[in-house]
């Protein structure tokens, strides 16, 4: 069997994530590895892989079968998207929600000859066809979100940013009687606060004001001041010897009702690395992007279009013998 | 918008759900009820519904967009699905997992200008979606499917067919330390001892020996032989106001790993009802079916084949804006 070829563009945690799964999946080839930074830098983990510079992935078109695209949807996505969409199919985990579906028009409008998977990671990704799912089977139900126990980057970032903060961390953590009350088959409306605790490890500046930082992590609008949010000063030491790992995971929930019965869906992950596990199943959306573009179903799609006999290593007939 | 016309083939308790479900559904009409009993002993939710003989289905060929098969795979579907996949499009919940393969070839062969979606319940259906969606984006894993606590009618049937037994009821109970275990992102290897108990309550007919029911249940092959069975004797009273309800539900779990780091994905229903989510899952599959023979998608499908996109009632741009 030929072999699926891929190329990675961006090389920090997602990216080396798309490394392992990518040379774990016997069906796939990587064929090369882009990035922004000096390519001497970078030492891959198979050494017969080409890195190469992000300019010179134009070159490449038609050697490539799918872009794996392993960059941050702000800094990166919103630009490369478009742009690799032009010459490669490609897949990305763009999340920040509220923007997709302009991401996806632009990324459309590129796709005129190649497919293009978006969003398909975990959240936006596996969280949105649980939604999807949950509420097609229970229509008369309430859906729920819950992020954590797990490291927000976007939240940590935050946090970085405030004056006299060295290094900083943020957990995000699910509160128990919330997500219990809906297990429990009710259907509470619940604000930011009940849902979800903000933990906050820093690393201060000498000499910095630490109460002044936990008034500005505190009181900073969207990201904390509608959280219950805790602040604790530790060492570079500590940070370093308990906080450098990326855990994450979560749980969609629905609780619901047909007729007179109380029907719940959960869906939850618990995951050590969040990085890793994204890139994975960014891997396995790759597969069906190449599929797609094999019989020309070309254009931007997301999760919800994707069926799931595109993902599998496994033919649809194995599919049905062993899993259906 | 025209409402997409529904009929229900069987009125035992899936066909009741599937009752309510069409009932609740904005963008569905219930045309009509076909039953093998008389038609003058069902009393529809709706009175305005007509109850019609099985035999007169074929002459509404044109008058329904889709039929909701709500029989036993045994029993009814094996005849039924390819006989009304002739003339309609159908969903089912074909659950003869070892059989299916060949169900399907069956379905599709008489599918020719109609759509059929097999096996979309929730196991077959919601677990099959997990277990393909699992493994696909975690694929150095392991997978598990736990049902229960809850009755199983397969298992319930075993025990009432034993001489000597009214009526009986047995539920199905995943093994807390298997569960657990995986959970913790171990991979054990189960024995189906290991993983589900066997409760069964048993109202015998008096004067019957009871030792002898209790061994005649605990040593059927299949059924009960290879699992840890308990069988409690109970009265029809207790049989009466305890017994009757039929909760269900159950997970499939993975557990695996992305390079040195552990991972668990979990999905769990926990069902006051089986038989209704059942016909509430095969509803939205109903729309689907609907929607794929508009577009002349014809054929035998299963979950693994139908994009998410055909089972919400809400638009693609609307999911995309709101669950994704």
């Amino acid at each position: 069997m030929k072999k699926i070829r891929i190329g990675i563009v961006g090389y920090g945690n997602v990216g080396r994530g798309a490394e392992k799964a990518v040379l774990a999946a016997p069906d796939m080839a990587l064929r090369a590895i882009f990035t922004r930074r000096d390519v001497q830098s970078i030492k891959p983990a198979d050494k017969s892989v080409p890195v190469l510079p992000i300019e010179d992935a134009e070159k490449m078109a038609g050697e490539i079968d799918c872009m794996i695209l392993c960059g941050g949807s702000a800094s990166d996505l919103a630009e490369q998207g478009p742009m690799f969409a032009k010459h490669f199919n490609i897949v990305d985990s763009y999340d920040t929600h509220a923007k997709i579906p302009g991401y996806l028009a632009s990324v459309d409008k590129a796709a005129v000859n190649t497919t293009a998977v978006i969003s398909c990671g975990w959240d936006p990704g596996l969280f949105s066809i649980m939604r999807t799912l949950f509420e097609s089977s229970l229509p008369d139900g309430a859906g729920y979100s819950f992020w954590g126990p797990g490291v927000s980057q976007g939240h940590s970032n935050a946090v970085r940013g405030v004056p006299g903060v060295l290094n900083a961390v943020q957990y995000s953590i699910p509160i128990d009687n919330a997500v219990e009350a809906v297990r429990n088959g009710s259907r509470p409306e619940l604000t930011a606060r009940q849902k979800h605790l903000r933990q906050c490890y820093v690393v201060a500046e000498p000499g910095a004001d630490k109460q002044a930082i936990e008034q500005a992590i505190k009181t900073m609008p969207d990201f904390f001041a509608d959280y219950d949010t805790t602040v604790e000063f530790i060492s570079e030491t500590e940070f370093a010897s308990n906080h450098r790992a990326m855990p994450h995971g979560g749980m969609v929930l629905r609780s619901g009702a047909t007729g007179e019965n109380t029907q719940v869906m959960e869906f939850s992950l618990k995951l050590e690395s969040n990085p890793e596990f994204t890139a994975s199943v960014m891997t396995a959306y790759a597969r069906a992007a190449f599929r797609l573009a094999e019989e020309k179903q070309f254009g931007a799609k997301t999760v919800f279009d994707v069926p799931l006999t595109y993902l599998s290593e496994k033919s649809r007939d194995d599919l049905i013998k062993e899993l259906l």
